[in-house]
């Protein structure tokens, strides 16, 4: 196994109304979640703003292992890791795009998120369109499936 | 600056035409990458193929520092490093949105990758169309920007 030992900065921190990783949703909801980012890095949000959805990427620090093959609560059969978006994959690294409501100097209030409080953020990057926005995708086994937060 | 110490998981490796960062293109090309799983984890790729769009996740080893205030290539006015998709970011994590042109066996050929030779990758995610698509999503400053790659 490669594994690579690095220091990931903590950027900030994520309030939500979980407490607990049983309380987390599964993906996206409309709760409200705040997202602290730390002082020092408060001029880094400089006109995000004008951005109405971002990519958050934080760290799932109580995460335990993984399994190659995952059964997901939305189809009947597993499929393998990387084709979903279960929090346990070889690396804690959890991926939302979240709708921004609000900034308030160093706080972010916004939608989307299932994490739980105290869950720490490693980066934060805008939502383009022109980069993001795949209209043409096919979402494989999860095409069809009725998303239910 | 608070951190944490963690060992990254390298799930595989990128091979790319671009072999030094001078030569890597800004965000999402037309070229064609391939992102090699290595073997231990290439259960986790099974049903890959029904995908079109992919995330990947991938640590730029060869990024050093980082300012708050950024210049981008495309706006004469600076930005806030978060409202940015430069490498530079506090943590140096990258994340492109690609296009799966086939998989055979351990081996995704994409395009829409700006990694050079060698680039460890982290994590590989679907793109699922009822998370990721946000046809309302306003861009900020780059809104109106026409990327060049």
């Amino acid at each position: 196994m490669k594994t690579i030992q690095v220091k990931l900065i903590v950027i900030g921190v994520i309030h939500s109304p979980y407490k607990r990783v049983e309380e987390a949703p599964r993906q996206g909801t409309g709760d409200i979640s705040e997202i602290e980012i730390f002082k020092e890095y408060e001029r880094g949000l400089t006109d995000i703003s004008d951005f109405t959805h971002l990519h958050v990427f934080y760290w799932l620090h109580k995460s335990k292992g993984y399994k190659l093959m995952v059964n997901t609560p939305w189809d009947y059969r597993p499929h393998g890791v990387f084709t979903t978006r279960s929090p346990h994959h070889p690396n804690p690294l959890a991926y939302t795009v979240v709708t921004l409501l609000e900034r308030n100097e160093n706080i972010l209030r916004v939608t989307g998120l299932e994490a739980i409080e105290g869950t720490p953020v490693i980066d934060i990057k805008p939502y383009i369109k022109k980069l993001d926005l795949k209209n043409d995708a096919i979402s494989g086994w999860s095409e069809n499936v009725e998303f239910k937060f």
